[in-house]
């Protein structure tokens, strides 16, 4: 008998899941020993990859994620879909403050950043695109906890959470104390709880059926910061954002 | 005996593949239709590729690409890696014109735009991020022509090539001339090839080898665009994004 499909399904995931941001490259054998096959194996089936173009082979010999895979991933409607309808807001934001701002959605008990971005001359941020980030120290993530399914809220307050300052707030019950702010506010604010310098005002994006799905949320420097002045502002390219979701057939 | 691993390769591929941009989500048996499988195949490929996080289902049971895929995918070297390295020179160039600023890189036969700013007033594009276009008729597209290997031009030149406008250069032989004058001057201007209202102004972003690995473009109203004064603005973020590009060990 041959490999069950089942195994066969999730050893070709593991060839593409073998790609961190840390190892972005992987030769043959480091692609093999990650994802757990033989050297043949591995061979055999990023060849396959490479010809369909979910990874592609430098010069140098080493194997990379291919164009094609991101052409076919810019469908997610989570990825470059709400990041489409939710850009000119984004800009609109950056044009009027110059500050950082970046998009987030939730997944497990993590956030990813969608889309950010950079004030050339703004607080340094430590986001990437595509990168993950805990959700109880960022603006974005404390709006995200706070509007996620009980479950996922008392799942992520019972795992160690990592203080990145010593503003970072660290107990879970003054975590759920603020989450029923940013419920009550419409907004949240996470000042100096990630980096001292940076403070960041956050606001929900929902989805069809009212659901939050995202987040949006603009970092500037704790020192010189407005909050109260930046929520509205927030709340609005939120809104705005939201509304352009509602129509949508189905929902996500 | 099994199936063979490699038409599960291919199997496994053709599930996400079956996702078009014309075709974001699918029921299963639009998706097993498409993916070319029997329907339970489909519903076991399916779960398992959800259960990965490569596709999502959505409320109203219809399959989409799913946030996990979009996540690695980032890690390819020519979508969001060339988009972030390039980023902040595509953000300088829209903050001194508030015109399109266009990203694109050459994938066989066509262009795949990598990043898109759009100018709110500008003149309309017929872009997406992810998506695709022919090589001959845009201004990226002729800088990514004029320096593919020469088979790559035959072949492009042999198809035939759509006429979007009277103004689009069909012709192989001035096509030929026209791509020696964009290796001539630097930069190459599309003036009402792909809309007659448009005007774009592209210039090669270089590897680490000095090959010519994406190009960049501003696209104006071809009615007061002058090509002059923006090649070199344009020319100027290209080489600057090629030196960031420069010092990778390996090369793409």
């Amino acid at each position: 008998m041959g490999e069950g499909a089942r195994s066969v399904t999730a050893k070709v995931l593991a060839m593409l899941e073998a790609f961190t941001p840390a190892t972005p490259d992987l030769s043959l054998s480091e692609l093999a020993r990650r994802a757990g096959v033989s050297l043949p194996t591995a061979h055999r089936r990023a060849a396959e990859l490479v010809a369909w173009g979910a990874l592609e082979r430098g010069a140098d010999g080493r194997y990379r994620i291919g164009l094609r895979l991101w052409e076919v991933a810019a469908l997610a409607p989570r990825g470059l879909g709400l990041r489409d309808v939710a850009m000119p807001f984004l800009e609109d934001l950056y044009e009027v403050t110059h500050e950082n701002v970046q998009l987030a959605v939730r997944e497990g008990l993590e956030l990813v950043f969608v889309e950010r971005i950079a004030g050339r001359h703004a607080v340094p941020v430590l986001t990437r695109v595509g990168g993950r980030f805990a959700l109880h120290a960022t603006g974005v993530g404390l709006v995200l906890l706070a509007h996620a399914p009980v479950e996922v809220q008392e799942q992520a307050l019972a795992a160690p959470l990592h203080a990145y300052t010593p503003k970072t707030i660290t107990d879970p019950d003054r975590l759920r104390e603020l989450l029923a702010a940013v419920r009550r506010n419409g907004y949240a604010v996470s000042d100096g709880q990630v980096t001292l310098d940076a403070l960041s005002v956050a606001a929900p994006i929902r989805g069809a059926d009212a659901a939050v799905v995202a987040a949006v949320s603009l970092v500037v420097r704790a020192d010189t910061a407005e909050p109260i002045a930046l929520a509205p502002l927030v709340q609005a390219a939120a809104r705005g954002i939201s509304r352009m979701l509602a129509p949508r057939p189905g929902g996500w």
